[in-house]
């Protein structure tokens, strides 16, 4: 290929790509390190560079561009990609009108602003009508993305966060650990019930020991300081680029386990991000793939590796010496339950990888209910109680553990949830793969040692970017294509069999 | 006024601004945040939003709505300077063709980068070809623009930095002092001389001790954390926006008065950016009006505020209690002695009030000499060497700490030397006037009080932004045009009459 019009479009993304990048380190400056009198200019610069941004995007003669390129004989497999990616990055910001995007941008800090009030006081008539606006807009974005991109509304709406992602296959697995999920977890809870609860170890634990134990287990994943930094933040996440990944938690004072955990689970983020390919830089096909492969890396990081038995080996000691702690709290046996409590539990943010899975798919099973016209706003509540006790068979008191719960409805973001779920299944069935192909992964993890795992990882995901779908990445790496078994196997295998 | 061209302009330099302003963070975050890995692409990230700024400003329809809103009735004088300060900025980045920038911005780096191998090695003829490159492009940008405003070369390139200023009378200006300085200095150390040298605070002085006393004393001046932050970084240095400005300093834990003189410098800076006024944020009109005018808010507080003795009264218990000092080192005399120290020295940034002033002054004759042509670039060493002498009556023993020590020339920043004494001048010429007027100021200092220095400054400087010429911003404050003399008298006075 390389004709005149791939190459300018190359030229056009790569500009696409510093802009993007710019704006995310301002969010990372305005969530880290802003003072609060910044807000309105922050607020501000960011909107300019997003419109210049989505200026860029929409120029017609990108769209010429495109159609010459496409005209072309395609030998890279690697350009082919990125030429197709390049057009579904094009539709999704042609298919919706300007005044759309700007009225649903004020919709959803509008309503996001009102929810901020409603959730404390579980005031759901509160935000009902701004909520409604949203889901207004949010239908018509979906009704226009449909059209242009061929495919069912929710569709439209999920492949923005998971490119290709179709509800079908979603229903599917979802569907099969809905029906998994009861009796599983009455096993799990009795059989947990039979053995004394962990031990927690005492603390006070000093914001300075625990950023250096984070800075260390990071670091002993494969996070490179040289090329990130580790800050604060009311609430964990990671951003940046691949050269300059910078990932946060938030440290409490009587429990070293909540930024450990976000740290770990950031970490994974950053490399996946991290191993991206060099040669294809800020252009579409060389970035992640999707929300569902992001989030795999962070739980194969979190959850498969960092909360297994066999690295709690190294990581007990490393966290006793960390506080300069003793006794039997700081066994890696108590510290390994503790890391693999399960409850029954009204919020999302806090579940177990057990019950997390019901808390997405019942806003999955609601959000395409709303959508599609299927359950009256007014009624979401009421559907949101009925759904936990079905699902966890426990009912939320209050809006406020229910449906008032996450802001992502409330500032417009809808479609995303499954990627959580999706992301956990994922992680599970390339840890099974990787560990069933090399056994140097968990004798590694023993040892606090990385290394085999994330050269698994890095080739068959972290360098495969955005050259295939999510689905024929997975399958490429695994065998077949994403299902819930290797997740429930490691359930089965970590809950009932030790 | 407030027709359709001029609020397109209006709209136009608004987002100008906010990208000016996205640049800026990222700035920031360079010098103070990023990891070492970061640095390529942020180098690409800024220079892709510079390109889009520079094509922004360039874009042709710019043009048409300047000269259509020329022709309409100017009623608000803030309009009309405002739409005159976007005629003189577009002028600018029209005049210089895109790929002269280009080749200057890229000889600039090239001669940097040599430039930072030479200075340690003192090797000026390695650096020679570099800084000819980067001479000849500068010469070829000064014809372009002297052309397009109408001025010599050299006041072409000044007015980049201070708009409006003119060599004919800064020669006036230097020449007199010139011709102070010899006698007056040897004056200054016969009598400096006469007395036992101040005695140093013993330290160690530990950085997290210095960072509470540089906060603290920045606060003092005026500075307001929910609107700032105070960081490190190699050189100190201020930026952001009024709202949220950055200010950074160094700790030398030998020696705590570098970073305590950075913070009052820099806090000077911020609190000029700070009193900008509300009403013309985002507009050229509501910028800061120039470098001379900016260094003389800096130097004000730092030079002509916080080294005079009468704030020594409130300040030196102020530094001997955040280290818990104790014996006659603390006593105000002797801080205010070690505050106002003069020594002959090579090197600028470590000057003293009244021998800055001759590195200035050699620099501008130098840079004036080189662009005309008048002095061949092989002959600047023996120039440096010879202008030390007739100037300081000292001769640097080699290039590092003769014409290599500045990075100013090799990266291109011709025409900035200047701003740095005429903003000492306009510092000494503003607290004279404001000191007179109101004694509230001097005895504020006593008590480490400076809202009537500030309130002064705000008035008079601050909220005046870019409505009028710097000339004519201290001729309406001061009740004359700049010049040496307040410079001169508060030397008298501080160094030979007390």
């Amino acid at each position: 290929m390389s004709n005149g019009a791939y190459d300018k479009l190359e030229a056009h993304w790569r500009r696409l790509s510093h802009l993007s990048d710019a704006i995310g380190a301002l969010h990372w400056d305005q969530s880290v390190m802003m003072p609060p009198g910044g807000a309105a200019a922050r607020a501000e610069q960011i909107a300019t560079l997003s419109v210049l941004s989505h200026e860029l995007m929409v120029d017609p003669k990108v769209g010429d561009f495109l159609s010459e390129a496409e005209t072309e004989t395609v030998e890279d497999v690697w350009q082919a990609a990125n030429l197709s990616e390049m057009r579904r990055r094009w539709v999704h910001a042609t298919a919706v009108p300007g005044d759309l995007v700007e009225a649903m941008s004020r919709a959803g800090s509008h309503c996001e602003t009102i929810w901020r009030d409603a959730r404390p006081n579980s005031d759901f008539p509160l935000v009902l009508p701004a909520l409604a606006e949203v889901l207004a807009l949010t239908r018509n974005i979906a009704q226009a993305k449909a059209e242009a991109l061929d495919c069912s509304e929710y569709d439209a709406l999920l492949d923005a966060y998971e490119p290709g992602g179709r509800s079908d296959s979603i229903d599917g697995i979802f569907d099969d650990y809905a029906r998994f999920l009861p009796d599983f977890l009455d096993n799990v809870l009795t059989r947990q019930g039979e053995t004394p609860a962990p031990v927690a170890p005492s603390g006070p634990f000093s914001a300075e020991s625990q950023r250096a134990l984070c800075r260390r287990m990071s670091e002993t994943i494969g996070f490179d300081f040289d090329a990130g930094r580790l800050d604060e933040s009311l609430h964990p996440f990671s951003t940046g680029i691949p050269e300059d990944s910078r990932i946060t938690t938030r440290y409490d004072e009587d429990d070293y386990s909540f930024a450990l955990m976000g740290v770990l689970h950031e970490t994974g983020h950053a490399m996946y991000e991290r191993g991206r390919p060099e040669a294809w830089r800020n252009q579409p096909v060389g970035d992640a793939r999707g929300m569902t492969l992001h989030e795999s890396q962070s739980l194969i990081v979190e959850m498969q590796a960092c909360r297994s038995r066999v690295f709690h080996e190294w990581a007990a000691p490393v966290q006793r010496d960390a506080f300069g702690g003793s006794g039997t709290a700081w066994d890696a046996d108590n510290l390994y339950r503790r890391a693999i409590r399960v409850e029954r539990d009204f919020i999302r943010v806090d579940a177990d990888e057990v019950t997390y899975p019901a808390h997405v798919i019942l806003r999955y099973r609601l959000e395409r209910a709303m959508l599609a016209g299927d359950l009256p706003l007014r009624d979401l509540p009421g559907a949101w109680k009925d759904g936990m006790h079905t699902l966890l068979n426990i009912t939320p008191p209050d809006d406020r553990r229910g449906c008032l719960q996450d802001i992502h409805w409330y500032d417009g973001a809808w479609g995303y949830f499954p990627t959580y779920t999706l992301g956990a299944m994922a992680a599970a069935q390339f840890f099974e793969t990787a560990t069933a192909r090399n056994p140097d992964i968990l004798d590694g993890l023993t040892r606090g040692d990385f290394t085999p795992l994330m050269t698994w990882l890095r080739e068959n995901v972290h360098a495969q970017a955005s050259l295939m779908s999510t689905d024929a990445i997975i399958e490429q790496a695994t065998g077949r294509p994403l299902d819930d078994t290797s997740f429930k196997r490691h359930l089965r295998a970590r809950y009932l069999s030790s």
